[in-house]
């Protein structure tokens, strides 16, 4: 059906989960895909520096179009696919500006959480402080924080941008997931909790949850203090 | 005309540089706007934190829509105000996919760029190290030879996403303007120096020009050496 289509990608990468969860939404299966592994450097290989001159995944083609980033295939799947699946954009400009304003600000969450979780992996060892640590954590619990306080004013069973799951969704749910994943206290961030809890079980999410957080239920435990 | 918009932005700014720019390419002139100064810490006040948490500019609001990411309101205004000014959004699938994909990978330019440029604003004196000094530099080296690269790919006199002005330029002139500010040799990087002699000239970026780069015409020399 989308044969073709070829996705590189690696297991639990918010940017590559995205893609595959569009994918799904969009009744894409069937395109060709391959696993890489960050451990193996895979994503530095040929294969992927053909398509993504960065050297990073999602690595993504359609027929000569090439969409890297995950932002730009979701909103380019959406756009060439609008009436297949349910549509990712609504039609209401209160939902519109809300979508559009959720799914770009993530990028502060995902930035914070990135900045935490990968400190050491991001920072060589001769050039890490405490001090850096510290402000970190401080910037992400209070992103955190913010995020929690969006879920209090909508209602319960809302997406992110209304009624209708929406492209807010398919880009900010796998940050969040990642965050739990993380250690992130559903008890301490119930409304997060809750939203994570209800989007997990769509179809499209289960589809593609990353293979090695089903093989290892248990993450880090990075947030456990947040 | 757009009485029921406000702007609340910084000088020289390139995402507040991209509303300007979408505000004029779709004819919404006349908007609310007030000039904030950063090293007054003006977007720290509650005006900014009213709209905007984070305390970051640009602060947008239409209406009661709150659209304070530069991706969101380009996106959210090309939407809203589709038939007026310019298309913004091109029709072709190639030009589209293009369009998008150059649009969110700028994110690794404008961060490489940050990075090299406000080292020091950015990193607390006891935390800075030659060697992440001398890995930002080296990084942006090679990001900016990459968008070197993609415009020696294409036509003379083309745009972003092809022979249209589009949603890719608003985003991603800025930014090259930025690094030209900064010091960027035309000589060395001719081809982005084509592109920014073009688009500086087009009435929407004149009319938004940073004022603080018309009064003082020479920026810094950061990137003399790139």
């Amino acid at each position: 059906m989308a044969k073709d289509m070829t996705l590189l990608w690696g297991s639990g990468s918010p940017p590559c989960w995205r893609v595959m969860i569009a994918l799904e939404e969009k009744q894409l299966q069937g395109y060709n895909q391959k696993l890489l592994s960050f451990e193996k450097a895979e994503h530095k290989s040929k294969e992927v520096l053909d398509i993504n001159p960065r050297g990073q995944l999602p690595a993504f083609k359609h027929g000569d179009n090439i969409l890297n980033e995950s932002y730009a295939a979701c909103m380019y799947l959406e756009s060439r696919f609008r009436s297949q699946g349910p549509q990712l954009i609504p039609e209401g400009q209160l939902e519109q500006a809300l979508m559009y304003q959720r799914m770009f600000e993530v990028l502060n969450l995902s930035d914070k959480l990135s900045n935490v979780i990968y400190y050491n992996y991001r920072v060589p060892e001769g050039e890490r402080h405490d001090s850096a640590i510290k402000r970190n954590k401080e910037n992400l619990a209070a992103e955190i924080k913010l995020w929690e306080g969006y879920f209090q004013k909508v209602e319960a069973g809302s997406y992110l941008a209304g009624k209708a799951f929406s492209l807010a969704d398919v880009i900010v749910f796998p940050v969040i997931a990642y965050a739990f994943r993380f250690g992130l206290s559903t008890e301490r961030y119930p409304k997060l909790g809750a939203y994570y809890n209800m989007v997990k079980d769509r179809p499209s999410v289960k589809a593609t949850w990353p293979p090695h957080w089903l093989e290892n239920p248990q993450g880090g435990d990075t947030l456990k203090e947040f």
